[in-house]
């Protein structure tokens, strides 16, 4: 057996952990010794078995999970990676899916059940007791990335009017059903409403006789069941909050949503975001098959090459004058990837300023002509050293003037339009991400093209 | 007085808030109403004001924070932007420092001192009290970005001989020290070594004469105070834990850390990485000055365009062959940017597996294996589209040849180099998000023009 490591070793230990165990557990399966197993499962919990689930073969983990007491084998499905679990889901019975939904947190049991195929899912639904049925169809009403979407129903909740003493007496009544990892107690009023809450530690070491009213907290920051998960991470966020409450319009308490969702909610955006920012999918960064993660890329590069033979066309109209100045076609290059670097310098600032609501549409106006602002700046530098370098290596001066012009016009237009642009992304409620996508980085190095030999070719007239 | 909104509102909605409650401060303070100031603060928590202050004069923030209670003002000071507290903290008195630091969870207090400027802080330190020098003093030297550089102090811990009963007992003695937002209370041997942790919630709910040892969790994951903060965060997401203890080599608890500040730490992470994909530092996404920006953004751009130069001297050198066929030129574009785009493509993965764990050097091989493989695939369509395009619409078929033929090798080497680089920046101990800066992917530029003309004088020569 692996003993518990002492310390928790760092990141690689840790993976070198998972694999050990996964070894260990798959030689204990091949030789059916399911004593063995629950042995070596004594020592670790379940999301170790999940992390270790990731390499065992598939009928390794649906054989694992039979052999776990029920309970423990819920939480394995529950933190096992989405990719994993929905092959182990596809292997299992909808009685076996049913008998693990029952042990789960409602929030956890609604995403198991949304994960499934329709018909499967109904059938595991309709398998279920009464109770869990009832909470699983509420949470499925609500979209996927809510703050319904996200909330458990298990939540812990007393009336103002009672003392402590009572408060602690119910919750000890309703513990069977309620999970550990409670840190608020919710206040509501005799109509179910939220009023207010009181930290588990001062409900304890109240005075019992002290009412609820007298002890609570009235900030309690409900949020609406409809809000957008992106926007429930900002509140956690600013108020540092363990957890938050759900509520309806009338502000009856529904729900509440637990900061370890946040933090994968957060993982998540930040996930999509980069992943937008590099071409690519988030789903590429769990993805094993190599033809997968081609798909994934191609669409992104086939834009872009798209794009590269819409300039290879604008180029080609410029034949004449490429021709005649073959030192033009030298700076194309740099022209364009430096118009392709202002613009996602620009644009990352404001999908990530929209993500984390520092930027708002009140004062986009003031953040665009920031932006201006530096791309004057940074133009400038850049122009001034363009020209030097193109006028005194190639001895040229109107190819210093046109490379340096042509620098400072690009990095102008190009930070701008990329500020621009998820800003009014935002506005239309796309996704401010798509802003760093290949179809504006591609518009963008057109335009940098035409810009540049437009204007090289109205210098070497003029200056002829 | 501003009502607390109802229902939290929106983002957007969220910020309006916080101006108006900006702008009502900043009139009260104008017109010397202190008692007016105080009573606008009773609907609010210390975060709404710290995000108020983002709106205020530093006059004005300095002049409230001297308003506000002590602890009230202290919170305020924690809740704030780093940038707008830098700001305060100059203008405020090492003696209204201290008063502060000392209201502080000492993890704040320690990362509030190590803002101050050197003379500054020991002033600060000098006039706290004994307790409270000694802690921060303590926490000062563990590094920034460790386990022991987020921890805090404050934790609560009992001696797994005790019973339910006597353990409540001491944390009700310890109270008045004792933060509201604990989870866990930890369980230590008589030598003060971390054995187990216990939910509070079971804690109130036991039987009194329970022992401590028979309630307890053994799986307390604790981590060594140097461990770094990315690899803490991911412990947290494995686990999905609300904290976590740190302890020293002989596993003796010496803090714990909450998952707020993990969240931060999972933001910070992010933008870091997020920032540097786009060509820029973290820092910008909170600085407001426009030189200040812009001289963040320069080193990168100045670090491109000295590779576009080089770009441009390697195009010189085969002026000759771009002479002979103009044509070739027009490609040039759409070479460099599919090098760079499935370069920062498979970085990107690379670095994202390499910041959430999922990528480590233990499979790095098959990593790097299955990034040539994704090369191929996405390398053949491209080349293949490419090839046609320049063949039938300019009619040459070496033209076609070269331009699908360097495609292709550029494709294959550029997505490896971008999967191979943050691997050893890694295995070097050095940021892999490096490897998507400007230095990496200018070298990929010139190694794309050298492949591609290299190619292209070598096939008109020889299909002369």
């Amino acid at each position: 057996m692996i003993p518990p490591p002492d310390v928790v070793p760092p990141g690689a230990a840790m993976e070198i952990h998972s694999e050990e165990l996964a070894e260990r557990l798959s030689g204990l399966l091949k030789a059916n010794d399911t004593s063995g197993v629950l042995r070596q499962i004594e020592s670790v919990v379940a999301a170790d078995i999940a992390a270790a689930t990731r390499h065992l073969e598939e009928d390794e983990s649906v054989a694992l999970l039979k052999i776990l007491p029920e309970e423990f084998s819920a939480d394995v499905l529950v933190e096992m990676g989405d990719d994993v679990r929905e092959e182990i889901l596809e292997r299992l019975t909808p009685r076996e899916i049913a008998d693990a939904v029952e042990e789960m947190a409602s929030d956890d049991a609604a995403d198991v059940v949304a994960e499934l195929e329709e018909d499967k899912a109904t059938e595991v639904v309709d398998l279920l007791e009464e109770e869990d049925r009832a909470e699983i169809t509420q949470l499925l009403l609500y979209p996927e990335e809510s703050a319904g979407g996200i909330m458990q129903l298990e939540v812990v909740s007393v009336r103002q009017d009672r003392t402590a003493a009572r408060a602690i007496e119910k919750i000890r009544l309703a513990f069977p059903d309620v999970r550990e990892d409670f840190y608020y107690v919710y206040v509501t009023d005799h109509d179910g409403r939220l009023v207010g809450k009181i930290p588990l530690p001062r409900l304890i070491l109240a005075n019992p006789e002290q009412r609820i009213r007298d002890l609570m907290d009235e900030d309690v920051h409900p949020v609406p069941a409809d809000l957008d998960q992106e926007e429930v991470a900002q509140i956690f966020q600013k108020y540092d909050l363990p957890s938050l409450p759900v509520v309806d319009r009338d502000r009856v308490l529904l729900g509440r949503i637990t900061v370890d969702d946040i933090v994968d909610v957060i993982q998540e955006e930040a996930a999509e975001d980069y992943s937008r920012l590099a071409g690519t999918d988030e789903e590429e960064f769990q993805e094993e098959s190599v033809y997968r993660k081609a798909a994934i890329r191609l669409p992104w590069l086939v834009t872009g090459l798209f794009g590269g033979v819409l300039s290879a066309l604008v180029l080609s109209r410029f034949e004449h004058d490429l021709r005649a100045v073959i030192a033009l076609t030298f700076f194309v290059p740099v022209i364009m990837a430096m118009g392709g670097n202002v613009a996602i310098q620009s644009s990352a600032v404001m999908v990530r300023g929209l993500a984390t609501g520092e930027v708002t549409h009140r004062d986009a106006t003031r953040r665009l002509l920031r932006e201006v602002g530096v791309s004057v700046i940074t133009g400038i530098v850049c122009a001034a050293l363009i020209f030097f370098a193109a006028w005194l290596w190639w001895g040229d001066l109107r190819l210093g003037i046109v490379v340096g012009g042509a620098m400072l016009a690009v990095i102008f237009i190009s930070t701008s339009v990329g500020a621009f642009v998820p800003l009014t992304l935002d506005r239309l409620r796309i996704d401010p991400a798509l802003a760093t996508g290949p179809f504006v980085t591609t518009s963008n190095d057109i335009l940098g093209i035409l810009i540049y030999l437009g204007f090289a070719s109205w210098i070497y007239r003029v200056m002829a």
